[in-house]
């Protein structure tokens, strides 16, 4: 049967996003059992983690230094700054290697419905950052989901209110589809926005 | 993009089983973003568990003591040794309220593809326990997968050839079934074991 500190470890698993009480049953007697170093290499990490990550000063994403790496890359071009919804989309879009601008990062995107408004995603220093002087135009890189378009739709009034450029990533057909598997609104898009 | 911190966390969640890569980024991002005291406490249950928790010198299950709470209890009958494959099943048991005896947890189940066998399941520890002159009916209570049958059988043998009385859990109908959507071998099974 469960004793405090087992109980005391379930519990605390249960903190980690989509892991319930099985998961972390799970999780808890699997690294008991068969990975005791795993335990404390992950107790050891967290704690790194939350000790020395903070958010970069210009385009707010995870960093252990004032201004993250990519912004302080004096080769990258100032003048276009992508917006995205996280690091995880800020990576993916350095993967595609084809865009060799800056970011701002919202940590976040408006979801009216669970109260998360345009303070929540850092609107006013995207603002900031945004009117440097050095920005000429701004790629709207939110997710193409209701929240992402709302959340794209938003900061682009703010932005053009500036006078600044602003520019949405497109939408189309995802390279090497076929037709015949592909959502009936992504053709719908496709033919809108053909070239 | 993603700092060594961050990399070493992300990393790290990645032991947690059934954690691939995105789902340690989710976890990683949420834990920083959201809720750095829960990555603090989860740390501190980590380190609290894999020091603490060890097995009981009676039955393996997980305890903090020498001796579980379960087997240190004179109130249950000592005359009857339930075999569960691990602490969740043993839980399991308790919650239906109806097993006053005690147990054995083997902590894993005979798996010959994976290399895992009878020795990793401590059989002779259960041996050695079933022996004790006190056991009289050991209860052969793990899952009715082909892994846990064959559990159940391997052990049977070896506690019957010791002149122990050896009984399985039944198998059958469900409780609160409806016929119609019980699988075909388990009615077999029903029909077989009928009373």
């Amino acid at each position: 049967m469960a004793d405090t500190a087992l109980d005391g470890l379930i519990e605390a698993l249960r903190r980690l996003p989509g892991v319930g009480v099985k998961s972390a049953q799970r999780m808890a007697y699997h690294l008991l059992q068969h990975d005791r170093d795993g335990a404390r290499r992950i107790a050891t990490a967290l704690t790194d983690a939350a000790t020395r990550i903070r958010h970069c000063a210009r385009c707010h994403t995870f960093t252990e230094t004032e201004v993250c790496g990519t912004c302080s890359d004096a080769r990258r071009d100032a003048r276009l700054l992508a917006v995205v919804e996280s690091p995880a989309d800020q990576a993916a879009m350095e993967r595609s290697g084809s865009y060799r601008g800056l970011y701002f990062v919202l940590m976040g995107r408006l979801s009216p419905l669970d109260g998360i408004g345009v303070a929540d995603i850092g609107a006013d220093a995207l603002l900031a950052r945004a009117c440097d002087g050095v920005v000429e135009e701004v790629i709207l890189a939110t997710g193409f989901t209701a929240e992402g378009e709302l959340t794209a739709h938003a900061l682009a009034q703010a932005l053009k209110a500036r006078g600044l450029k602003v520019t949405r990533l497109a939408r189309g057909v995802p390279a090497g589809s076929e037709l015949e598997y592909v959502d009936l609104s992504t053709i719908a898009y496709a033919l809108v926005d053909r070239r």
